[in-house]
């Protein structure tokens, strides 16, 4: 008999099928034992009175053929609804057993600390409410790629082992190559700048490296980046632009696809208005002091009290839970960021806030290889370490141009309302874990 | 004016445009000047009087206001068409200039070599045929995910820093992990084994790392690999027919978007046929003994010229330029294949084979925790070091499952017949390159 998946069970009431999958929950009362069972597709209840799945435990793999019967109202066990249907099982195999769990995996949301979610990573994802920030991420990706397409960005693939550490010495990791040294990219920046001068519009999924000696809610060392990069703007809006048009595609999308994981973590997508307000940092601080009297006029940047403020000014005033904060200071910014023509201590460049933390970071950049030399130099480098790849893109004609990145983990993080960003990334990479507790490795030294 | 692209200027024959982008070729005729602009779309010719495009360079960056006037046949300048139209400049501006480029860029066919290609990369990726492979490989990324998404896959994003240096101790990259060692992961094969018991069918764009210390033409130390992996199957055939439903799939999309890109590197994709032949590695060895009296029979593995003959075989007996090589011996394949039930020294793997060179490698693997101890034991390797996040998984249940990996540079390579891997990627290392050449950092040092 071919397999049917679970939800398409739903069309097939009074026939037999097929079902595989793991045993969610599992609950015998007597000769007969209810199960759920998962698959790809879901959940679904299974009354046996075989004896077949007397003895199973939770995440044995099995199979089972049945009768789907209607049963007219929703099911929900231990607080998860498995439908309206369920399935009479006539012959039950198991095809793998499961050791002890380390604990309850089949709760509506898992009662362990993170640090034991991540030690046993594969345990803890296959709670449905874990395992479905990765679809809902997978979906955010899909609709990434969606808008890029659709906007006429080609897809490129850029290295991530760089010869030369260049965006901030410290913070990065150093590889053994052959050798040598190099090291892991923290940004697909250069890369994804260069590429405008071949398709003018590129995007990439780049994973990037940063040493980060802290460990705080936000940071992974290693972390996926949804990167743009346009040519031929012309001027830093049409960049916003860009990355509003995005963010919005990526929201209904999710909203579309992902109604029940929002529903589950009890959240929507922020709210957007046609046009997202976009203010300059010095307005922002200005509203921030009419509004609070709380004075960070003058401060090169927004602390996240003030990302908060501006965020509820935004809601009342334009209903939007996302505000563009722009022209923040030049010496706030990388080097290559392009400077405000009327006002060159500050930049075109922008952050996208919402819901009080930052979602995206962009802007214009610096075109011209004569001003990126003249900066390489004003910050005290060599423009000769920046020569191959970066500036030679620029000794021939680059266009204006400008891009964006969004964290993948970090709008998964923002849309889920995830307190940590460790949850929104499928093996988080911090100062002490790669995987295992790294403490565990110094354990095993000492052995 | 609001810009049009070049190929848009087709449907706008007698109206007045905007174009924008770079100066490919350039040839001044006393007062007529004839440029071939590129961008994104395309390349068109421009004929200009106004004096606008004297003295303008090759990968000047240029806007022009014109007219477009049908010319009724079609042009082609230094052996590259440019349309059966051209645009008579009324107003040309010079964005950027640039300097003077290494070798001429504009040919039909780059006259450089591969290490000067790659040492002026931003040069070279301009020349329209060297671009074009990127724009070939954006369509292989494409339809890879469309055909992942239509059969029900997950996208996931895997880490690539590990602490275990698991696969073949000697060709991994180390990191500096703060005080600790980590490692440049060899693939992503564990991270999708394990995620199968989460989303049962997963698939990754996921960048690998090979410390190969020599310079062959087929080996890159980054590389991107289309990685799939798949539960709950009937057999090992059920993965390579996945693998063969979607290498399919990848042709007919190449094919239909990069004709004219085939058409210029005088290629074809391979001929396929509704069953691709599947041929066990000692039936093949025998079929190439009874063509050719050369004897591999007994040989654990193919060599080039057996995948050359079998791939003739394929074609004169099946009209099929793919062949699968199936069962290879249990020792030539990594500790987690799957082995054939009843021919225990034979594993359920397969290479896919095209044009006498790999394509494609898979096999089912492994699922039961007991029986992946006994082999990592077998090998003399300690169970510890693959506990987490790895063995983990199959304490609890995993379905049969498995899959099979395309490396991005290589398929790309073999379609358009490329004789370098090198040329299939953007920005390749090797032993020798990260960029820039890397005895250059050796020159650096000594001074």
């Amino acid at each position: 008999m071919k397999r049917s998946l679970n939800t398409d069970c739903k069309k097939l009431v009074g026939k037999e099928v097929l079902i595989k999958g793991w045993v969610y929950n599992i609950r015998e009362h007597g000769k007969i034992v209810f199960a759920d069972i998962r698959d790809r597709s879901g959940l679904i209840q299974v009354v046996d009175e075989t004896g077949g799945l007397s003895g199973v435990k939770p995440e044995y793999v099995v199979e089972i053929e049945g009768k789907v019967k209607n049963r007219g109202e929703r099911y929900i066990n231990n607080k998860i609804e498995t439908g309206k249907i369920e399935i009479e099982a006539k012959e039950v195999r198991v095809i793998e057993t499961s050791r002890d769990l380390p604990f309850e995996i089949n709760k509506p949301k898992l009662d362990v600390s993170l640090p034991v979610m991540l030690d046993y990573r594969n345990a803890s994802l296959r709670n449905l409410r874990v395992g479905n920030i990765f679809k809902l991420q997978a979906v955010i990706v899909k609709a990434f790629r969606e808008y890029m397409y659709k906007n006429d960005f080609t897809e490129i693939q850029v290295p991530t082992i760089v010869a030369t550490a260049t965006e901030g010495g410290s913070q990065v990791f150093e590889v053994d190559y052959f050798d040598r040294k190099a090291y892991m990219a923290q940004s697909p920046q250069f890369y994804k700048q260069i590429m405008v001068s071949i398709f003018e519009r590129v995007f990439t999924l780049a994973h990037a490296y940063r040493a980060e000696p802290s460990v705080t809610t936000r940071h992974l060392t290693e972390y996926t980046g949804l990167d743009v990069e346009m040519g031929f703007i012309d001027n830093w809006m049409d960049v916003l632009l860009m990355a509003d048009g995005l963010v919005k595609h990526i929201f209904s999308t999710v909203k579309k696809e992902c109604g029940q994981i929002l529903k589950d973590y009890e959240i929507d997508v922020p709210k957007t208005t046609k046009t997202t307000p976009v203010v300059k940092l010095t307005e922002a601080q200005q509203i921030i002091f009419d509004r609070t009297k709380r004075d960070i006029r003058g401060e090169p940047d927004m602390d996240p009290e003030g990302e908060r403020e501006i965020c509820k000014w935004a809601k009342e005033k334009h209903g939007s839970d996302l505000v563009f904060i722009s022209h923040f200071p030049t010496k706030k910014r990388p080097w290559y960021t392009f400077p405000d023509p009327k006002i060159p201590d500050e930049t075109l460049s922008f952050d996208l806030i919402g819901k009080g933390v930052e979602w995206i970071t962009g802007g214009q950049r610096i075109n011209n290889y004569d001003q990126l030399v003249t900066n390489i130099k004003k910050m005290g480098a060599n423009p000769t370490d920046f020569e191959i790849p970066y500036l030679q893109a620029f000794k021939f004609g680059t266009p204006p141009e400008g891009g964006f990145c969004i964290g993948l983990e970090r709008i998964t993080q923002n849309i889920l309302g995830l307190e940590n960003v460790r949850e929104a990334c499928l093996y988080p990479r911090d100062m002490e874990r790669i995987d295992i507790r790294l403490a565990r490795i110094d354990e095993k030294k000492q052995k």
